[in-house]
């Protein structure tokens, strides 16, 4: 930890991708009852796409969403909601005018931003605006004209995971949670399931690595990548999903998932991923709404202390920040 | 919350008092079963809080603890454990190698780390090692050889408290606690007590503003500033003690109040300093070992959401870090 303000200028010397993405979530409230999302037209969500340095890959959609596969990442578009990920060095702050505009047009003035991303290996690759957390913090108070709270969670000069969140304005509530797991420095044997030389195509992938088998019902669009990686959106229900990201090179592997469905049984969730992906550390948030169904599982969480074979927690932080319920957790794999 | 960045350069265009302390607790494993902190010659204290920009103002000991009320806060130090806390613009840090190289001397060559405070209101101000906290932590960093974890509690771009502490080296078991409450913006009314024009001495604003009647068994040691501004340390019994600092002007007011009791009901002593300060907003930390009575405290301490005349929770952190249980909590008050 000697000279932590210079590592945040390293430059790699070798090959890298930063996995770590950067997640935006904008709910939105409707002016009208007909507002909907949905109607961005597809080339203007591609033109934003651009300016973050992205482009989609495949489209899935249900009644209640739609899903796009991106270069670096997804989108998700719902009626009144946006969550978009963008990985490496995208810059997805450059969305957030276009799409808050689009909104407008459509019908919707008033929303709530949810901004967080896990730390990056190497900071001084981003663009200016997403170098720092503060950085990105002026970004959005230099965008938007409601008040926004930021926090980090976990160690500052180490592993940690920010989050910025605007007021929310009236709007009707909402029974909702986003759990997200994010692993690091992975199991080398299991992340070869994401390399082209292995796996046909992404559904193959999905297959080998028991994918298919969280959430059993899901409909899936996966992607594997030329020479390897890998990314996946699940639609479960409704307007639920799953989103798994896979970057398994050696040196720099990384693996998020994300979901919005109320889970029974988080731990129980936690134990699959660790045995599908054998990561040597992880961090995972849960945020809930006051009366989203799983308040319950925070109380279970905070009871996790260790995971078999030899994960010990680190950290643990159990919130009330800005009315939101939020768990996060550390843990480090000690071998032997 | 605009161009928060620029607001870490502003400078103050009145006369202005930074309330807020740096605090730097030491708990050090003796080689020696004789060896004693408070066999550091008195002269040698001195020469280390001239590096701090501070100078004792009165010491009061009992058989546990010599205490030391300074021009800018207070120092306590036992047989294992030194308590360094400075206001203003004092650099605190300076203190640090001294301390730890005079240790060494005496038989003490392992060590714990605890350093926190809140945001400085003009850190621009602060000498360059104390005017943020990556600066802070840089600072440990080139100074000991041991890992230290950085936290901060609260929101980063408003009301937050940063944390800093090393890893625990193996020692005996700590039954310990402490408990800090940082208000600002007082009701000027009870600040009246503690300028020189209203109260003859320390003594007379100790016991005006009822300080005496909080640990009715407590030695106190206070001290009243010329034109206004108090101190006071209070020996409880054993190693246990309180402190508390006031700046009470307007535009600035601060109260800082710490103690290492065991405390049956912390929500009685938060009902108690808000009664006798009447602060328009403040926040708590309440930091234990494992092995500390007052678990409890934390429990009951997550269930306070509002207090009396208003005083709304705004942010709720309860952590496990670094191996320390650790509340956190911010509150407003809401007039009317």
């Amino acid at each position: 930890m000697k000279d932590f303000k210079n590592q945040n200028n390293r430059i790699p010397q070798d090959y890298f991708f930063e996995g770590s993405e950067k997640l935006m979530e904008i709910w939105f409230k409707a002016d009208h009852h007909n507002s909907d999302l949905r109607s961005i037209p597809r080339n203007s969500i591609v033109e934003i796409l651009d300016k973050v340095n992205c482009q989609i890959i495949s489209q899935l959609s249900n009644d209640f969403m739609d899903s796009y596969v991106l270069s670096e990442s997804s989108l998700f578009i719902s009626r009144h909601r946006i969550i978009l990920k963008t990985c490496g060095t995208t810059f997805l702050l450059n969305a957030l005018k276009p799409f808050l505009e689009y909104a407008k047009l459509l019908g919707f003035s008033e929303y709530q931003i949810f901004y967080s991303r896990r730390r990056f290996e190497y900071p001084a690759c981003q663009p200016l605006a997403h170098q720092d957390f503060y950085a990105e913090i002026d970004h959005f108070d230099n965008l938007i004209n409601v008040k926004g709270n930021a926090y980090t969670f976990g160690r500052l000069n180490d592993e940690c995971w920010n989050l910025y969140v605007t007021e929310k304005p009236m709007m009707p509530e909402r029974w909702d949670q986003t759990f997200e797991m994010i692993m690091m420095d992975l199991d080398l044997e299991k992340m070869r399931n994401f390399y082209r030389i292995n796996s046909r195509d992404g559904a193959d992938a999905t297959r080998k690595s028991g994918i298919d088998k969280l959430f059993p019902g899901a409909v899936i669009d996966d992607f594997l990548f030329e020479p390897c990686g890998y990314s996946m959106n699940g639609l479960i229900d409704e307007d639920k999903y799953l989103t798994i990201h896979i970057t398994p090179e050696k040196g720099f592997s990384y693996v998020s998932f994300e979901t919005n469905y109320a889970v029974k049984d988080y731990i129980e969730l936690i134990k699959k991923l660790l045995d599908m992906f054998g990561p040597m550390k992880f961090l995972f948030s849960l945020i809930s709404e006051e009366c989203s169904q799983i308040s319950d599982g925070h109380r279970k969480l905070s009871k996790a202390y260790s995971f078999r074979n030899g994960y010990m927690r680190k950290d643990w932080q159990r919130c009330v920040v800005s009315d939101l319920d939020l768990t996060f957790a550390y843990f480090v794999c000690n071998p032997g």
